[in-house]
């Protein structure tokens, strides 16, 4: 399953494929339990193998707990996703942050690149590193926060305290605060770039800058992990042709190798098929303590 | 060995124990071949099992082909060490670029962490990461370039052609521009230093700025790798006390976790020993591909 700020996504799969799927406002653990009943039965399936959640971060990697998720519902912040699932379905439970387990989605259903960059870009800006077909955990677990690097120091005040973290500076909602400044007026992000397609100047400038911050991190992701590619999704990627040449061409000066980006081929689903394959690619330790939360009957 | 921009260090190393070593300048391929018979005959061996070589980059992942590195002397540039020692010496010789045998050594040999980025802190910057006890070579071999994320897309101009690099802000060379800049006469990064430390304010300035620029890197590499732990080697370290806490107060504002500083223990040893433990990181295909590329007799 997927658990997103708005909407909740549960699927069955098997080997990737999908049997059966549910999608719902996510709201509390109640509606996540319909649901993945309500996918088991029409899958005919007694009791799923094991269930894999991307959430919203921060997760506490060794119990997966959510850690007050900013971007989820009150009702979910505290939620005991993992023990909770556990104990009803019988199964193992790992649960993993939303951009890492999309990136795991990506290496077995996407490009399936062994060296890339996963980027969500969304009204907030996630991401998930893979080298060496390994996933890029970090010490436990926050790797991969791209959205939260400070590109520029003095730059506007981020969602997390920070200033001029790229997600302030490219993501939705920095570029919807920033189209308020200059418009005067309330403006979504997907308003200003529907206006930028349409040719407006201020609109396309807006944008530009924020392609330019894209650019500079993408640049700087290059010089240290050397990725084949780059696969972007979220919402922006909607609107690919304005953004993608305006992102290389922002980042070609500051890398001194050539550049791929790409869309994910796997659309919405990137998430909840990485969730499918996250017992495959959780470190063994977190995996094992993850499973172990609750010692299931016989 | 380890191939430097002024010197080469070549040792017996048995399982991390150095048993005989010598130093010379870097020249050409025919002192590496006097120094390593001078080491193998002090240790006592006939044959060494393998060769692991440590050199500036960029280095050729699937030859071990030097590609040309700006920072050692024309006689070395082009050299095919991999394919002279393997037929001089018989037995698999690994090549990789220096700032990743560093990593290399401090994981075997140092720190040991799982999670860390080791940084070359001297004339220029170099940088390798381990991610998960294993280290992050990137699509061919490139990864771990630090020195040349871009930090200010505006800043000075860098040896490799961009601007605003790590290493033309923080770096050892960059340091003594900006230097002549401000005092109006050559002065080295030492120098700098050195007046930073008695408490001329120009200096101190100057090295500040270098800091913020480290601390801005240190920050971002946190956000995206989550290493427990940043280890700094290089002519830097020796004035870690005035740089340290100044690194860590530039960065802590722009990380959310908490940053742990440390200097190598190893000393100008860390890439040698890095180099003896190479066989064992180097990626298997690489690996299998530097060590076939002159068919041993027998």
């Amino acid at each position: 399953m997927d658990i997103g700020g708005t909407r909740t996504r549960v699927a069955a799969l098997e080997q990737g494929q999908i049997k059966a799927r549910r999608s719902f406002p996510t709201q509390s653990l109640v509606e996540l339990k319909v649901g993945l009943d309500q996918v088991l039965q029409e899958a005919g399936w007694a009791k799923p193998q094991a269930i894999g959640v991307a959430a919203a971060g921060p997760v506490d990697m060794r119990s997966g707990q959510l850690l007050n998720p900013p971007n989820l519902p009150p009702g979910m912040r505290t939620a005991s996703v993992g023990t909770e699932l556990q104990a009803t379905f019988g199964c193992p439970v790992y649960v993993a942050n939303d951009a890492t387990t999309a990136a795991i989605g990506e290496l077995e259903y996407g490009h399936k690149a062994q060296d890339f960059v996963y980027i969500t870009w969304s009204t907030g800006i996630g991401g998930g590193i893979v080298c060496g077909g390994r996933v890029v955990w970090g010490a436990t677990g926050q790797a991969g926060e791209i959205g939260h690097m400070v590109i520029r120091p003095r730059g506007p005040r981020c969602g997390c305290g920070k200033r001029g973290c790229l997600e302030a500076l490219a993501g939705g909602a920095g570029l919807a605060k920033a189209a308020r400044r200059r418009f005067g007026q309330a403006i979504s992000a997907r308003e200003l770039v529907t206006l930028a397609q349409k040719g407006n100047p201020q609109a396309l400038e807006l944008v530009k800058t924020a392609c330019q911050a894209m650019g500079q991190a993408v640049a700087l992701l290059w010089e240290l992990l050397e990725p084949e590619l780059f696969v972007f999704g979220g919402g922006f990627t909607g609107s690919w042709d304005l953004l993608a040449p305006r992102v290389l061409e922002a980042a070609r000066p500051l890398a001194r190798g050539s550049l791929r980006l790409a869309v994910t081929p796997l659309g919405d689903d990137v998430g909840l098929l990485g969730a499918s394959a996250l017992w495959k690619h959780i470190s063994p330790d977190w995996g094992a303590l993850q499973a172990g939360r609750v010692r299931t009957p016989g």
